[in-house]
């Protein structure tokens, strides 16, 4: 079967296709609001349906809050034809704030901007036009060639923008239907434009989030001021202490799990087309406030952190208040790399701020949030090699294996619950808006998507 | 005349003085609620009626916001008798949260707790309850003796809870009606339960508020973790950096105007009743966190303090958001001693900041906050020391001169707008819950409340 008529059928059934996904991306599958419940059920049967139409059996399987989709395609009978088990999601982001959206979210259409034609509206990117580059790209071959070139299994989940509560214990009660010989995830992005990118490593996750108690009740500042034990100022203390001034995290044995990455992928990434100063002023941001002798990238993907997302107390409203507030609250995330433990750095961070109470000051912490370790793919597969090269040939660049500054526990999940390995290929680009008000996909995104997907089954197969 | 059969008087008198407090106390004289502006107009009437009782001439005088009560009694033909000007205040403090009332914060009423008769009501101690004991004390000598033995003006403010607006305008208009020898204020309170107090000197104020600037927008911890400046952490820094180890507030030339208060008045607040453990205990604190080297009364009396009042930014709701938010907020305020200017204590305090900006981030300052500089009274003028005989007399305790950490603007104007300088002389406990639910004034602070001024009125005589 060759590869070559596959890919012209792409290229001639794109405007089909184009018009199929907008069948999708109109179905308002907003995951974590309940008043959507419905249409999140609406697209999985869309999903199923559409499956069906490239022959796939899939099934819409209930959970305690949205649908999975499993559908089977090719022989099981063969050993050695390659079993692959591909992963999307179809549901979405909320479209708050949807005043700042220029036509409403869930009319998609396409655009010609500056001679780039961008398909817009929510899930666009985010992940329905990802996830469909890879059901076309089946479609393509089935078309071409009346059969797969791979045995493939497909896994579409309707709660990734909501926490996937129903997906470990999912994956867990269909094991043995969900086991393949490697997991594909189309839900990332390029590392710059025209540059194709497997993302090789993944920063793992711990929240945490503390109360600090001083006085046992407001007090007033002129009574109470310069006797009576700040929280807010001991906070920040506090807070101050978890970096030193070169920006590394200061907490003890932070970094003994860490792993260097290596010259060969540091090597690889100076040139993988990363671009620093664009990515520092899409922020804003003059110069790196990271960790000395680090690259921005490397500061990005493989060094770990310790961020504060929250921090207050006190009096907010307008004005003054003359206040000595009974407590200040702190919400931390830290970025996993290497072998870094979640529970193990919990118990440290703790430990650096218990050790650090002055003043009959107590602390509480909170113990609902959760933490995975760092993800990193396993690049030695055969596959890996075989989806650069398609990947390469695609996009007439070298494809490059990038890292990835946030979490994806999918990927996680896979190796721990079905002891699968998982690679991530996406096409996303970096001005996409996922999860912001007016997400587009550039219809190059998905031509393209469609056309390395097609090239990946062949070199898989 | 003597001041014998006046103090006989009051005592006769109390049941219907405290009949004629629970008048006042009856009318909901919140001025900081408009919806309340025809009750504190009420409550000018009912004090305009009981001066004339005891013929005392008076005029509620309009503003743009609540009216001011003048009234004036005596001779003024006679050079040799003193010239008094009295201000009290007849607004009071919202009643929220009223559920935690445990009665009508308006319908006042005299309660036997453990022996102890107490007014319970909003306004009893602030400052109804306190402003009563001197028209009361004057009604005795008039009964007594037909005339008072100095000469008055009355003045009784209706916004001093709500920021007293129109009070610097309408001395400045009022300035030749209102000019005396010395001006009396009851608003403050006693030291410890029956040590008869004046206060010499109250800590002034400053206020600032800054904005700290970081990422254009807020950015996503994954992404952007690592390389981006988290304003959160540089806020938490510079206010670390406002304190060293030693309480000391680090800022540069912060104590330059500081004036050490010598050695005579420490040792009179070393004996002056105030209990250090009780304070701190109040309060739930086990250590002071103040300056090392100073008493818990110096710290809070005669020494500046920088405190934050309100610092807040990122995300503060349930769980968790991965966020670097682009800015993060610091609410100030100083108190302050001596000479200590606040325009002076602005500049230093704000480039003490302005120093410790890092990597790109900048800071906007509020610039609608005022600030005022410390009040210390002119305690070498005769009648301080008359007051004090007189007040030690009727609690049959030395009565002592203590300073107060909280700031009373009124009397620093006294001094800056009408060039006259003000003695404080208070009743209130400790305990009185003011501006809190649940107020109360104890009889016995209203009765030797009413009996001390009688005295200091034959003292300044």
């Amino acid at each position: 079967m060759t590869i070559e008529p596959v890919l012209k059928q792409i290229d001639l059934d794109l405007d089909a296709a184009l018009e199929r996904l907008m069948g999708l991306l109109k179905i308002q599958s907003v995951s974590t609001d309940p008043a959507y419940k419905d249409e999140v059920s609406k697209a999985a049967d869309w999903l199923v349906d559409d499956l069906a139409s490239l022959g796939v059996t899939a099934t819409k399987h209930a959970t305690p809050m949205h649908p999975m989709v499993v559908g089977h395609v090719g022989d099981d009978s063969d050993a050695s034809v390659p079993h692959l088990l591909f992963y999307g999601h179809y549901d979405v982001q909320p479209v708050d704030p949807i005043e700042l959206w220029d036509h409403d979210p869930f009319k998609p259409f396409i655009e010609d901007r500056d001679g780039k034609k961008v398909i817009r509206g929510r899930g666009t990117s985010d992940d329905k036009g990802q996830l469909m580059t890879f059901i076309e790209a089946c479609r393509a071959w089935k078309t071409v060639h009346g059969t797969l070139p791979c045995r493939i299994t497909f896994l579409f989940e309707g709660e990734e923008e909501t926490g996937s509560p129903s997906l470990v214990p999912f994956m867990e009660k269909h094991a043995d239907e969900l086991k393949a010989d490697i997991a594909l995830i189309c839900d990332t992005g390029m590392v710059a434009p025209g540059v194709p990118s497997i993302a090789s490593q993944l920063r793992g996750m711990l929240k945490d989030e503390f109360t600090l108690y001083g006085p046992k009740m407001d007090l007033h500042s002129g009574h109470y001021g310069g006797p009576a034990v700040n929280p807010l100022k001991e906070i920040s203390r506090i807070v101050a202490s978890f970096h030193d001034d070169d920006g590394r995290v200061a907490v003890e044995g932070f970094y003994d799990d860490v792993i260097d990455i290596g010259d060969n992928l540091k090597s690889q990434w100076e040139t993988c087309g990363f671009d620093e100063a664009e990515y520092m002023e899409n922020a804003g941001l003059t110069e790196s406030a990271g960790e000395k002798d680090y690259s921005i990238l490397e500061q990005q993907w493989s060094r770990p952190t310790l961020e504060v997302n929250g921090l207050w107390g006190g009096y907010q409203g307008a004005g003054s208040k003359t206040v000595i507030p009974a407590e200040a609250h702190c919400k931390i995330t830290c970025r996993l790399v290497g072998d870094m433990d979640p529970d193990d750095i919990r118990v440290k961070l703790r430990k650096h701020v218990e050790d650090r109470l002055r003043f009959g000051t107590t602390v509480s912490w909170d113990n609902d949030l959760e933490g995975a370790p760092a993800s990193v793919m396993n690049t030695d597969r055969a596959e890996f090699e075989q989806a650069r090269q398609a990947l390469s040939d695609e996009w007439d660049r070298e494809a490059v294996f990038v890292g990835m500054g946030g979490s994806i526990p999918i990927a996680g999940l896979f190796k721990t619950v079905l002891d699968m390995d998982a690679m991530l290929i996406g096409f996303a680009a970096e001005d996409d808006r996922i999860h912001s008000p007016n997400e587009k996909y550039d219809v190059e995104s998905f031509h393209k998507g469609i056309r390395s997907w097609a090239r990946v089954l062949a070199a898989l197969s």
